[in-house]
């Protein structure tokens, strides 16, 4: 059988659960199984998610309620969803507990940050030092938008190389580190754009969107074959 | 570990893979672990999915591409989609080559059909005999709107009785019934509400949503409880 | 303390229920309390609301469930709630049981119909004789549509004389009449325009707005001023 | 008879005058008659309104007219009608006035405070101290969004405790306190969350929706049959 | 002074009274002054307005209340405003008693026949004869849709000749022609296009556009010509 | 013949031109007969314009081009119309050559002041003074919502007394006032509410709407008496 | 220099003259150089168009004037516009009697057929025979909906084959043949699908869509490479 | 032949490539055969293009991506478009290799200055400097809204002397001017309304849109005749 990936549910509009194709094709073209993991309420279940998967993929989506990271909301906070923040905190913490394999991309980087203890700027508008636009809005999702660079040595270093020209879709960030974290990847104005768990086999957070850079930028794919790669394992 | 029962996917829109989370919630409280199983194009993936899960959840969704069935199509057709309808019918398939135990509900029920070679009336205001409105309008899709009476000795009526007032909410119905599946539930307009197939320990087909009707109708958890207690076995 | 009016709250839309204001103004200007009865489930407020009240007015708002009235729904059913359905023909049946004098306009007087055994066409356009248009078009809806012809000894002769001319918003309209009520306005096309109960002081059904009327058709106001003087008895 | 509470209607558009559901069913399950009261310019219904009934709930809804409280309108002043504040204001005087119990929730409470002299900031943007969002932008009005610390001795503080999490929905908030009251509670930016009354059995505002947490809070059900408890006296 | 051709408004909407600019600089173009006459329920104000301009002209608009030309509504009525209907017939009624000359367009030729004592068809689709599409679908309202034949010897043959290619934008049409007028043109299906008053000097009603033809169609020019002509006598 | 007030068109939308309804039935009820003067690219029209009535009404409506009191453009400017512009000052300077009467309300006003000479700042929010919010967001146009006092020996003193509480509907306001006119309205911040030119018999404009205030405050219609009173002479 | 291929604007909307990508890059892909040739009137300029380009393609868009074919428009008449209906028309009449090869699609079948006398059914739901539903209703455009039977011997059989399943994406269809046409593809209820011109080297016109099916089913590719092949000769 | 002007694509939306009318109209009133570049990702296509025209037209449209001018993004950047941005640069850079003729219009004259290394600000409300409002708001696009100087000598003061009242339609505006670029002309604020490369024939830039004031300000089309003078020798 495949390596399971699971592919956590990435939030819930007009009573649907949804995940945005991409991510499902981009984990079926890097070899592996992708199982959707929708959200309940369940501690078991949480559980016996971990257990069935061999590694975890969490998608971008909406903003975290600021409680979860000790704050309370500002004005640039966006839409939140208190009870999928906390099914998934809960899955990120009992994946890393298990040390299974897992890649984070956008608002998934900041799940896996806050579930380390870590917090985030609720709005890059709001923060006290100069930024670059992180909302891109060019016509393709696909559309590179600004550069990133990688700290020598960081696994990320290994697959993309110094820097990467990136797009980006976000309007929050990571503010302070979560605990066993490090930062591997920056842009010019120092926000956070990946992060790592060197303790683990492969906990990688991005805060670009690989998933749709497939076909103009191959060597995205290099984030998605290293997540099977360890899963297999 | 819990019964796994595998929801597919019920469509895609806006690029997004989706499953309604009344049918997701359902199957939590039957006492099952739910499962989502996105679609992709891969005949291996298929037959991982169904060797993965103990029983299945075909829902509702949009209308089947006639060729599919054999047809043309007709003026009254709906949105199609056929690459998830080719993907749900081998699913299918498969499924009941297995004979693992599943629960069809409305198009779910339309694609157990087509998968046994039955067809599917493209719009019942285009059919020549006369049908009751099965497209109801009330507040909340909870509310009842017809009345459905079953086959004595079918699976059905052990569960609900000889009758069930129901929500309505399709626009195509059944037509030729396909192989080695029997009738079991109609509406006065003699329109097929529900199906089996006996040969196999579960297979059960129906025509309205019992997902959205738990809160006002109790007895409609029994076709999650049934689902899940043969799956387990 | 000035007769009381219970206005019957017309429906609930965006998880708000409401009441058109013309209603309560229509209520204050003949000189009453307007008091709005909200939609609960409960038995006995149902009782209380009854027994609070010295009068009671009907409004109008959506289609009746066809259940309620024995029939299945057709195509041209509109939209349909069924626990305001219920709660507002539970309490109907009460305040008849009481004799409360009741004024009931468009819904409202299809309400009254059900509670009294009788049925509804659901939708003018499928009935099989020719109908003119009962659904106005025009800018204001105080501008009159067509001519209503009363029962020589009607309560409603008594107030507006032999004919009237009135607005029209409906698309349903009363088929075969309830017990203890009889007819006593038609349109040309013989659709049931005025309905009354003779056993009683005061109940009083109308199919057009005259709360809308007052402005400019000053005897419409006659049948809020008797509500309320038979209200007071 | 069971207690009646007057729901004093919430506001009006499109012509509907409206109450927000779940309001009515708060009071319906703190075991009282909910008796919505519509809004008409009558010196004499308001004073019938408050001989009615036992205990009053003042609902949230759009922004009061600064004239009101001896301002001119700012920039960041939203909807408001002038004709429904002054309705709710007289009849809040007037309750005050015979010492009937109130519940005054979000714009219910900065009618109280106006009502008693009082005046409210018209936008929190336009404060010159810093404050947290009090305007959440949560999937569901059910989810918490910051602290609220309450005043020992106070009645919020008898019901719950020494600080809750709430929701949080207003954009406006009370600046002078009015004449008789005191703040009972605050959040961390010191904006005014909870007043009462001392002088009177029970008359308390808040600034959050209790009636939007029942499901999930369930000690915000105490505020409701405080209110129907002090009522029935 | 110029020649005053009073242009009748079109119709309101948004509490706005408004007359299309085609026809304003048509007249303008025709070497007259235009001048708006608003609507108002004045008999005096008619009555000046008549005294006051040497032509008039009636331009398109919404549908007449067929209750204003004998009959009850059909289905295909659009949207009327008997306020408007009745301003307009009676400002017609003089202006034909003063003999003065009158360019009717579109409803404006209907307004005519209704002024006449003539019935107009509510809607084409009803009709029990087939026509052609007479509402145009194109992207400009100049571009031509079908052919209008006219009678030799009146008065519109002397203007455009035996036929010409006109545009469409009508669902309603003349049925029976009222007293004192005359058809001088129809389409191929005998829906009338074009009818006069032989009895004074100037009196002519067109059911297409001739306003918006102006740049396409110089002869078009015509029609406002001998408007303005005939006035200045 | 009754007093003739022309009404200039307020405004070209949708390729119509159109005045709001309330202004032709403000000079109605003064006793006046409303003529609509179009706007239309003719000196000798403008000239035939101000010949014809005896007293002239500038409505509200878009923002003036800049460029036409020798500004650029600012980031605050809203809509404009430069032909419409140049058609209005055109007229209003005519009008004042003539010396006939004039009530010029709102943009009206800001015409009057543009056409002696005079600025208007492009927007408040960009000039260098605290103001109140002038755009009021009431449910109705006829609430009130700021106060304007009044110079003691104007005009417009004498008919609403030292003050008056008005709606208030601009984001534009006179800047350098006119030749020959004079300030006689304020609000607290020194917005300018009212001018007047004391060489000329009526010479009135204001800057709230007077028009939508007829039923709720009837000291307002003195404004429009006094036009017609002034005309007539 | 590469084959160059004019491919005629598919239509003016909102000021845009536009051709849809899809043609763009299946011209391109064929190997050819992709020339737009805008419209506009001037009969020069249709000789140079046709001079400059080797081959042509006409692409789909709005319905055609009934008028250019002989037929005054009927109700289910889509959106026209007779300037670029003469305009497509010239160039392609220009281009047959250059004996230039032509790809014609849908529309611009239908533009070969009118330029060469033939006439189109106005829509298919008037027409007096059954026909299938020829507008899908798809999720993607490359969604196959029927077959299409080829005539042996025909250029398109040699390409295609005895039949295809094809997208289909029209309300008209052709009715009477144009001279010199052929019919060479009909679908099972005798729609026209392909016609074709015998007497020159390359002129073919097919009423499917074969430039958005290029990735699903590259057969389709062959009617570009055949444009492009013969217009290199 | 005439003289061939390329008017290269302006944009893509909703998968259609498509250039405003105004342009295609200018190019052809001035003379020229206007032909449609489409955007190819081909550098073969690019070289053949300027092969095949004898002058070149750049129009209006989105934002330049500012990676390709080597900036990041910041937050007043509008819609970007990549793909098509390097396109028209490649393009412009081969065609200002050959020497032909060229005028850039809005984007066009921006794509000009960065194709020779210049810069752009992305927004003008974020640059350090006091800025008129460049982005008019006026009912038609003809109308003007600010001055422009030109420098003595330029070419663009030959055609239309030493100032021009323009439209302005533009957020972004050129930084630094690019190589072999001079500056000729600009407004009070000192943005750059016009550039020329003085050792080219003709190679002109302006930021403003000429193609939409022909008809009111004929000398705009002196621009337009003068590329093509300048493409025919």
């Amino acid at each position: 059988m495949k390596t399971k990936i699971g592919i956590i549910i990435c939030g819930l509009e007009n009573n649907r659960q949804y995940v945005t194709d991409t991510y499902i094709q981009a984990v079926k073209s890097a070899g592996a199984l992708p199982i959707v993991l929708p959200m309940v309420k369940s501690k078991s279940a949480i559980s016996e998610y971990v257990e069935l998967c061999d590694g975890f993929l969490f998608c971008g989506g909406g903003d975290i309620t600021p409680l979860l990271f000790g704050q309370e909301p500002t004005n640039g906070i966006g839409k939140t969803d208190i009870t999928m923040d906390l099914f998934q905190i809960r899955l990120m913490k009992q994946v890393l507990e298990y040390e299974k394999p897992v890649l984070a991309i956008c608002r998934g980087m900041q799940i896996l940050n806050v579930a380390c203890g870590g917090t985030v700027y609720q709005d890059l508008n709001e923060v006290n030092f100069d930024t670059i636009n992180h909302m891109q809005t060019s016509l393709s999702r696909k559309d590179v938008s600004h550069k990133v660079t990688f700290s020598t040595k960081s696994r990320i270093h290994g697959m993309l190389g110094p820097f990467a020209y990136t797009n980006s879709f976000h309007h929050q960030a990571i503010d302070r580190i979560g605990k066993n974290l490090v930062v591997t990847g920056t842009t010019g104005d120092d926000v956070i754009e990946a992060i790592e768990m060197p303790s683990h086999s492969f906990v990688l957070g991005v805060q670009w969107h690989p998933e749709s850079m497939l076909d103009s930028a191959s060597n995205m794919k290099q984030l998605f074959f290293a997540l099977v790669r360890y899963a297999k394992v």
